[in-house]
């Protein structure tokens, strides 16, 4: 995949203790002004939520900027950011690049996989001798860089008029099944949660689970919802497998570490429905045009968006990494015994959600740029206007 | 996307009332014996079950290998086939490729769009001026093409020992939730269940729930199951967001037309279990090497295959043509109308499962392919077997 | 590569003497009127030239179209075509598709690779025992289904404005150095010249050269150039390696068997130029906006179009089948032999040009779907206007 | 292309007076002991050579990795690193990332485009107001990227025990016809040569043409050839026309800047001889198993490696920038100008060799991990070592 096109496309880098994280955006348009602020903002929402480990009380996420920015504005170029993990100065010894390809000390080798996580099949697949050298990387520590790369996405959706939310509506027993309206108190309480559910008794019901969770030595997961308000419709193709935009969206949650199931509109439930109840029929008046009243295809009919909100949710499992950890077995000396416990958070569905709006952003603006032009924005959105128009022309009795 | 590398990909093309289905796979390995029988066999596979409109009664469908094959085996050049659409004969008229581009008959154009379908999105975007042009290439037929390249690709994967096997789980409000064993008596009570169900007691509660809902010329939707049995450990990496076996599989799923959901593993209920009652715990005896007990991550760890069979489940939405019709509007006139009536289906769930079969199979091939190389079916079936004597000798004592 | 993008993209299948070629071209915009004459007579100009082999007396190549065209016009979805084998006939037993994995006829088995070809190596790679199976696909028969997945693009380049030229420069020792004006009295000259070269001296030398050739068991190659005329400036990018447009035309003509060597503009012979001497300075009047009155940069300046002609010269190694044979190696015997000797052309030049004219037209609509949208030929139409407008705009004093 | 697979791709970004530039390599194999000097040596190598700027006496490129590698190893994740620019503390107002949007002084906005460079057209495309925005990434300080991806692949290639060189063929009007062997004198003589010509006496004609350029304010262009000792017969495949190798390496020589031309073997000869003189007629001994005599075609046929050199020549024209400059014209003023004058090299083939070996190793690497799998050097190697097995057991009597 890597961007199906040489339209938005990006590669991350970066160990969980290493110095930095990298990121390259790759035919990001020209002529968008670049709010350093927001990205950080950004960063910060990522950070946030009751059940983060200990980790995120030493990070400050910050970027750093390379290249691709001149002046406040996008130039079309490559844009290269470094976060830079404070924590790394705590662990420049174990993570040095270079030392010679000297023996590691015997304390810092690890052997004992944690279930649910990538270290026994890493350790087999790379052929290591350390499971230190999976976990570095298969850390979801990555989805800072996503939710970097997200906000440049995000920045420049703006300028269509795209707006992306999120929030939590399952953590672990307790679920928050209501519809909401994506107003801007709504949108507020969702910001103010420390769980990100717009719902304030659900949200302390959901933070007394995380805290028990922890209390027990154990891990919690959950779910949430991801939407776009605002999206043109004919965005993704059904003329191609590879083109349909469900399956390139999916693709992009499924990638999120920890994420094991995702839907699409009322994606779950739709096998109960019959079809006369489930489709969304089509209205018509002069001045919305065609419109519906409903919403159960999540935006998206034959793999395309029908210019509905975009509404993605996805499964997040528990964190694999738990306080009392849970039987594993020594890969050297084959006994049994308790998996490894790198610090972990307890609870990451609140951070989840916000990497959810970021792959979110990224699809959209990638399919945005097939469609309409990828090099500088203005263009893209003279060619985007004047597709509009054309669709208003239909619509006209 | 189109299969991320230059080891298996492929292309369809056809129109569903058009001369015929087109597909070319490309990157197949040399060496491998093709059963052509089994092929036809997949496609009968996919036309069966209890809820398929008058279509399947029209066709019997076939596949004409063009190249790619010579005297039975693969050569490594790509395979072209064509599946003849019997019913064309038929539609001659309506699909006739040139007609010198003159004006259609007025009673010829659509102008209803089905909700549920890409009708009326397609329409704006490919700046139609009638429906049949969209609705030609977004039908389902397609994934007859599908299921012809899923066919070649299991006749690879059984040279590896990995078996694709799939069963229903739901049809409308029917569902069937036991935990199944795959054995003989099972998968033969699968084949011959006319919903792909096993337990024959709910296999009839669902073909009556599909009659009941054709008679109020209705629709039905469901769940299914797809289980790829035998496969290796460390297909797919978690080292880069696109290279994650479960984004790509969620992929091929989602593109299924109708498909609005998928999960791996017990992903749709992975977000109420806590940590330690979630994940597989790892144990080891000498003749097993490391193995789990339960398989709750569906065979998918760290965005890798653990060994543990791939589960893959898929929510498939009702079918958007009904016979009573949706409210929709006429594109032209904007009155509200009833949507249009294609011949079509009741239920597709069964049909769709074998879909899924065929989608998991290439990517597995695909990710075998990536891992072990991908000219010669014997080289990469030798790069296979030391990868496995590499992990025997890692789990001996 | 495989188009970069989800905009024009391409794969063909085909064995020499399979049944037939077949090719699926994916992304081609909706709303064309296409002209199957117009490709038949592409494809007719492929096989035509002194110095064809036995072959081509034989094949007539007409195209099938098989989906993607409804009533002459273009519907967005791909476009699949058959070109027919007429000599298949004579060698349905050889290259039958299934024979049940039977055993081949000793004398059906070659041993003997021709050097300059793919004999040696695709028999080893793909670990065959019979270069039958290496010949059939490695074959230059595959660039038939290039052409006409070239004649759509030019059909679609036609509605920019943009027409793709070539002619022959070198046949063997015989080389033709004018630069010529691409008026129509060059253009006759050139598609009636025996070797498509404009000058009718040259061109009889050409010939002689061949027949000369003919007589002595030989074969020859030789040099032509390809040109593209009216395309705006901006395609391609400097921005990442993979997007210079240089580059990507390279990739094109490179793939064109037999072709060892390109260039762009005076490439072959920038090399001896100073800088001062080389670089086509800038000009400005009213009526032309900014223009150049030399061309050696041949329409490509940091790996973009610059809006004047691109012009791509190629060098054609001679053809490696000749009648007197070269010196070999039996794989089995290893005794020394003397090449096998398929049916072959002595010169293929004057097609080989053909075929590049269908490689950039391939190049230059995907760069073109890549900045101005892939959908509806008027849409692109459209955002192709307003960009040239915005260079007018720029232009103006 | 982006790396045509989930093996061996590469991003580089970086403006040229930027902070940095940087990289991104994915998918380099788990278990290779890096030897960063090797990789300053690389860069070293490429910023020597009579006739580079004075940018060439600030810089003094070394590599900061950040990513990938772990003490000496890599480990399969993501190989990012950083080249300072050191000119960049100079230009730290110009090139500043932020300064909120405000507006540029006056003097610091270029408006004289360069013939022969990406100004003109970079400035149309991406709508700039200052051609700034396009020098910057357009620049060949880029090539400093890539030469440190290039060292990644080097260091991989040299345990299959593939080695890659180069030397330079002409320099303006001075060139060097006589074919080497590349013996350790000569490689040392061509590392001694100030130009990177094996021949002392040319060398110094080389020289003496630049330092007249130089003193005429003029620039000069010339040629080069890189090969690679070693290769393995069977990297890439006719089967497809994106997977043959030499389109492959022609794409990624062509997309090194200024390079207009390029041929393997002796392309450019190649169409003045006839099939019987030209083709590497195949012999055979014992020890040898199949070889050739001759290498006229440059290690690659039918678009793979056939187990000899890969050749491969290259065209380099004048650098655009001149100290006299060239006739242009000021895009707001429209009247006739002398080019803008960025610091820059005289001459940069010898430069331009050593970028050439850089983008020949990762085309060989990245077909080698296509071919043998890509995840672990030594598992790689396995696969690598019993494909050679296969083809020695074809070679015996």
């Amino acid at each position: 995949m890597i961007r199906k096109g040489i339209f938005l496309r990006y590669l991350t880098a970066g160990e969980s203790y290493g110095k930095a994280l990298v990121g390259i955006i790759d035919s990001y348009p020209s002529g968008v002004l670049i709010d350093i602020d927001f990205i950080n903002k950004e960063l910060a929402r990522r950070q946030k939520g009751t059940g983060r480990g200990g980790r995120m009380a030493i990070e400050s996420d910050e970027v750093e900027i390379i290249s691709g920015i001149r002046k406040s504005y996008s130039i079309g170029s490559p844009i290269s950011f470094l976060i830079y993990n404070k924590d790394w100065v705590n662990w420049k010894n174990i993570m040095n690049i270079s030392q010679d390809g000297s023996c590691e000390n015997k304390e810092e080798i690890l052997l004992n996989p944690r279930p649910g996580h990538a270290d026994l099949t890493g350790f087999l697949k790379y052929r290591f001798d350390n499971i230190r050298d999976v976990i570095e990387r298969s850390s979801a520590r990555e989805t800072a860089a996503k939710v970097c790369v997200g906000g440049f996405a995000k920045i420049a959706l703006n300028l269509f008029g795209i707006k992306i939310y999120s929030y939590v509506t399952q953590i672990g027993p307790v679920s928050f099944e209501d519809k909401i309206k994506l107003e801007k108190e709504t949108v507020k309480k969702i910001e103010e949660s420390a769980v990100r559910c717009p719902d304030e008794k659900i949200s302390n019901k959901m933070e007394k689970e995380i805290l028990k969770s922890k209390s027990h030595g154990d891990s919690l997961g959950g779910r949430f919802k991801v939407i776009a308000v605002g999206v043109p419709p004919g965005l993704g193709s059904y003329s191609q497998w590879d083109m349909r935009l469900d399956g390139r969206i999916a693709a992009a949650f499924m990638s999120i570490p920890a994420i094991k199931a995702a839907d699409i509109g009322d994606g779950f439930s739709s096998a109960s429905v019959s079809g006369r109840n489930f489709h969304d029929e089509i209205y018509y008046d002069e001045k919305s045009g065609f419109y519906r009243k409903t919403n159960r295809a999540g935006g998206i009919e034959g793999g395309m968006t029908n210019g509905e909100n975009i509404v993605v949710g996805a499964v997040m499992k528990p964190i694999p990494t738990t306080r009392k950890g849970l039987g594993t077995v020594n890969i050297q000396t084959k006994k049994a015994e308790v998996s490894l416990k790198e610090r972990a958070d307890i609870c990451a569905v609140p951070a989840a959600s916000v990497v959810g709006e970021a792959v979110l952003s990224i699809e959209i603006l990638n399919a945005i740029q097939e469609k309409f032009g990828k090099d500088n924005i203005d263009e893209i959105l003279e060619n985007y206007t004047s597709y509009k128009k054309y669709i208003k022309n239909i619509e006209k009795l």
